[in-house]
């Protein structure tokens, strides 16, 4: 059975080229051929079957055969917020393990207690785009750079706001809980570094709307922590 | 604050000597000595606030203060079989995950498409001892050897038995679902390798009492979908 090759080309319908670094892989990597068969992803829902029309060793063009328009398997949008850890191989996984859950945008938090100040979101941007190819997920999630926890907290999001932290002398509810019992389509879940939020992050973040939470009662790593909250909102919004 | 120190001692109480390698660990890279607090995990559910009594270059002696019970924090033995994935630090991270979330047995399975025919389970075994340490679980997960398909799926296990697969042609139902419909103890559930299991292997599977389930509309790869499975168990047997 002859491999199906999926490419990442945003706004695919409107050109008739892979962007360099897919055209790159397409030519060198896998020496496909005018007449070859390719799948485009759009970032946006959409699949396209195309077929390479000319493939010279700086481009590689094509020509759509059918758009096939996906239906999403979640109803909501789901955005991580986290701050990045100190290893950033443990964020790097994160990224490819929520992707291919299901999610819609991830923002990386500078906390006061984060142990990485810096991230390269280029970085996270290839891993996100590896991880829609190889779990066939033709939506692309937004990948924010870094922001200080504070102004993070003073944008205005729709929706469910949600903060987990560990610190028992605020009150939490439990968040998978919490998001079964709403109806609202947007859920933004902020998730603290290895040293958790400062107590007075979180009660900023309270006096902002966003809701105290608790993902049960395991201690879970800050990219386990990540990755449950995310499966939690993907799960209780299945479609 | 001073950091609490955790050993893994199975049969903790009627013991006063670490095991050999966490004895290494306490005295030549802790630099504990006589008189220093220490805490036991005994695997079976209790924490051991204890003293160091005498720490040489191979021995670790403690002296028991309190026994402090841990109320477990899900109902149900979660027992996962898994084909190791080619690249074995994917089944690494999977079990530092699942011991972080919790869980009660993994086993893992020689299937027709396994690309990984061996496994080292004493690397397996210090990964979960760690993970166990890091999320302060005082239960012991049980790590089997790897085991063929038939021979594993013609054990009697109590309780509900799944088959996670990706066959069109067999029907399916919801794993999330089912288990939240049953009360049952025991659930044990199969993920198969990078290529899936074999159609007869499903099949022999189904013959044996297994039920055939999805985890979800997201095509996950193997290490995913086992901890996709165990959180899925772990969230809806919490306490």
């Amino acid at each position: 059975m002859k491999e199906v090759r999926y490419f990442y080309v945003p706004n695919a319908a409107n050109t008739n080229e892979l962007p360099t670094e897919e055209a790159t892989h397409a030519v060198r990597v896998l020496r496909l051929k005018s007449g070859d068969e390719i799948y485009l992803m759009d970032g946006e829902g959409t699949f396209f079957q195309a077929e390479v029309t000319l493939a010279s060793q700086k481009h590689c063009l094509y020509n759509i055969k059918k758009a096939i328009p996906q239906e999403k398997t979640w109803n909501s949008k789901i955005h991580l917020a986290i701050a990045p850890t100190k290893d950033i191989g443990r964020i790097e996984w994160l990224v490819e393990k929520v992707t291919e859950v299901g999610f819609d945008e991830i923002s990386f938090l500078n906390c006061k207690f984060s142990e990485r100040k810096s991230l390269r979101s280029d970085r996270i941007e290839r891993i996100v785009v590896s991880a829609m190819k190889q779990s066939r997920k033709p939506w692309k999630p937004i990948v924010n750079e870094l922001i200080n926890f504070d102004d993070f907290i003073n944008k205005d999001f729709k929706g469910a706001k949600y903060i987990c932290h560990c610190y028992n002398e605020i009150e939490k509810i439990d968040f998978f809980n919490s998001i079964n019992l709403q109806t609202t389509e947007n859920i933004t879940v902020l998730i603290g570094p290895e040293g958790d939020f400062s107590i007075d992050e979180v009660r900023k973040a309270l006096a902002n709307g966003y809701q105290s939470v608790t993902l049960g009662n395991s201690r879970l790593r800050t990219e386990t922590a990540g990755l449950a909250a995310v499966m939690m909102a993907n799960l209780s919004r299945r479609i």
